[in-house]
């Protein structure tokens, strides 16, 4: 039946359709769509997506780290090939466009494509990475990182689930035997193209239907840590304290303060922040606090925690209390193909898209492919910003206007 | 043998032996006390606090609720009681001081005077009161409460410790019948004299050996709602934003400048802060704080929770957040006996003790005598401010220059 359906909403063609078929593999209670990298609902929806390309003229295979690809060979293959699409994993609870459109926007623009001006030249490859997200292993960009070979089978070692299943047996489990692993690496990716939706709010409140991505951000992660003293919140006289509540507030006021001042794209948040001992009449011993830092330049990143850490230390030293900052995560920025996204706003202009060129904040398998050859990003918008949510959604009409445009890019490039 | 020991003590005279016999009831594994209303240990103190009474030339008596009262008849007695002591019960892993200092300080006061004077002439009553901290019922000063009828049994009902277990089943336990309960509030009372540890690192700071409190400070708690919106803390922009910690870290910032800036003897702690989601990479859509305020004079208190309320109303508008306020104590502040207070100060200076007038800011049972008749409350110094645990420690001669006060002050009122 599955098959029977798939075929024949091939046949009408309708993407709204084919992404709530999509959805299907996976669908949780609230409407949400959960796909945790090797689990069941994963296989059958990368499965589903390979008997959907063995329906048309691609041919498919998977490499064995369990990536999916649909090969539509280049009548002037130079052993060069244009890669596109994106992720069929989720988060918990997720939404049906995350990963999901891009793959399936791939696939359909590549129909499109075919159907239209028959092979390419240069041979393209739909691709449905099998992890992004990170939410089933503390790993993120386990198929992308392994197609460029900044992973081997061997960055799996000792790595378990929550529910301390390895991510090797969990391999084992859907089918990508280890014993048999070849590296999935490829020398042969001379182009990245990713369409993905916004998942913040930018696109919406600017009122265009397109995001060109210039850059994808840079990201520090840290622990700050303040350590006062603990005291009767009646008997400790206010210039007695050593409160580690208000000294942790007057740092989140000056870091958010100093985001803004020093470079208008410059993001930091304080997501997540425990007291201690957390109790109402006690004035609080200790405060740990995390801080997520992301621009697309690593200067302005460098002069930011630079100017935030000098103040965390002056205010150490004056207070006579210990404040530990420990960074956790450093990724680079990653710039997005320059002279490519130029002639994306101009095919844009002739065709009255509304777009804007954008930034990404959020971390992309383009990023991946960025580092080692020139990668393309793009933005359908989110309504309301929201993502990782069963609430996830964008129009028909946006999603339209990118299978459009990324049926563009592809004739541009391989055409 | 418990007997024996606790003659020999009281024939000793020792001041810290008879301190560390009472700890020795409830004493935990840390060198800590845990005595809980109505608890064995509790019951054991108890007992073994009228034992040493009964010793002596005291009458003893408990009442229903289980305050026990050591009477020393006056030889003019005109139906006026001066009534001296603290209370017994501890919070968990306590210290050997809190409460039990005042108990142990009242009895060797009375028996001074006694052994030097005779009887006095108004009656002395040296009592032990049953509970303040409030540690295993959420209630305090059910001991001194019922004294000055504030509480009857009645406000008992309901109520149950963290178990599950009632106060009133507890009190049964414990050998008080509430099926036989009479009211235990007094008429009688003329004067509540208590001395306590400070609990508090001011007197050690001023090198002072004796705290003479004019007030004991009222207080109002809050919790305080800030909902904002979650968000991804990657892709959206700083100025699109309603976090809720960065409002909160500015409010405690203000609430904290405004408090030193109002009255340096108001005090203003956020103890507790708890974040919705919580997560390092998404912008918290809610926090939620408490606030405990403290001051002796009503109107400063008054006027400091304008101001900040002020603030935190004209922030929500202009960030269309929304930022609930609300109170769950409200204690007014009481004033302890000037003129004694004075009297206090002139022997203080005559015997050459280095002493000053100060605010409490801790709760005690003198604010709940203080409401009803002339109450006098004397702190020593508590090593390093730290109570309510096992490390809490008083030096000996500190010990003894209260309960020399305490006695001079006992002469003044009752001989």
């Amino acid at each position: 039946m599955a098959i029977q359906e798939m075929k024949q909403l091939l046949q009408n063609g309708r993407t709204g359709d084919l992404i709530e078929w999509l959805a299907s593999f996976g669908r949780t209670d609230h409407g949400g769509v959960t796909r945790l990298l090797y689990s069941p609902a994963w296989k059958e929806a990368q499965l589903a997506v390979k008997e959907m390309m063995d329906q048309t003229v691609l041919d498919t295979y998977f490499d064995s780290v369990g990536n999916l690809f649909g090969r539509l060979p280049g009548s002037e293959a130079m052993g060069e090939t244009i890669l596109t699409g994106s992720h069929i994993d989720t988060v918990i609870d997720g939404g049906k466009y995350d990963g999901a459109y891009g793959i399936m926007a791939s696939f359909l623009a590549v129909m499109r494509l075919y159907q239209t001006y028959g092979l390419p030249k240069k041979t393209i490859e739909v691709v449905s990475l099998c992890e992004e997200e990170g939410s089933r292993f503390p790993l993120t960009f386990w198929g992308s990182r392994n197609i460029t070979g900044a992973y081997h089978l061997s960055a799996a070692q000792g790595i378990q689930d929550s529910n301390g299943v390895s991510l090797v047996e969990a391999m084992k489990q859907a089918g990508f035997d280890p014993d048999n692993y070849t590296p999935a690496s490829r020398r042969d990716i001379a182009r990245f193209v990713e369409i993905h939706i916004e998942q913040g709010i930018v696109l919406e409140k600017e009122q265009n239907q397109l995001g060109i991505v210039t850059h994808i951000v840079g990201q520090r992660r840290y622990t700050i840590t303040i350590i006062g003293e603990s005291n009767h919140a009646g008997t400790t006289p206010m210039p007695l304290r050593k409160d580690a509540v208000s000294t942790a507030a007057y740092l989140i006021s000056f870091l958010t303060e100093k985001a803004k001042e020093v470079d208008r794209k410059l993001v930091a948040t304080v997501g997540k922040l425990n007291v201690q001992p957390n109790v109402p009449n006690v004035v609080a011993g200790e405060v740990e606090f995390t801080l997520d830092i992301r621009h697309h330049e690593e200067a302005v990143i460098g002069h930011y925690c630079s100017a935030i850490f000098t103040e965390f230390q002056r205010l150490a030293e004056s207070l006579h209390m210990e404040i530990t900052v420990s960074k956790w995560l450093d990724v680079k920025p990653v710039a997005m193909d320059q002279e490519m996204g130029k002639v994306i706003g101009e095919i844009a202009n002739k065709k009255s898209i509304r777009y804007q060129e954008m930034i990404s904040g959020a971390g992309h398998d383009a990023q991946v492919f960025g580092s080692v050859c020139p990668t393309t990003l793009l933005f359908v918008p989110s309504h309301q910003g929201i993502s990782h949510s069963p609430k996830e959604w964008t129009c028909l009409e946006d999603l339209e206007i990118g299978i459009d445009m990324l049926t563009a890019v592809l004739y541009q490039l391989a055409y």
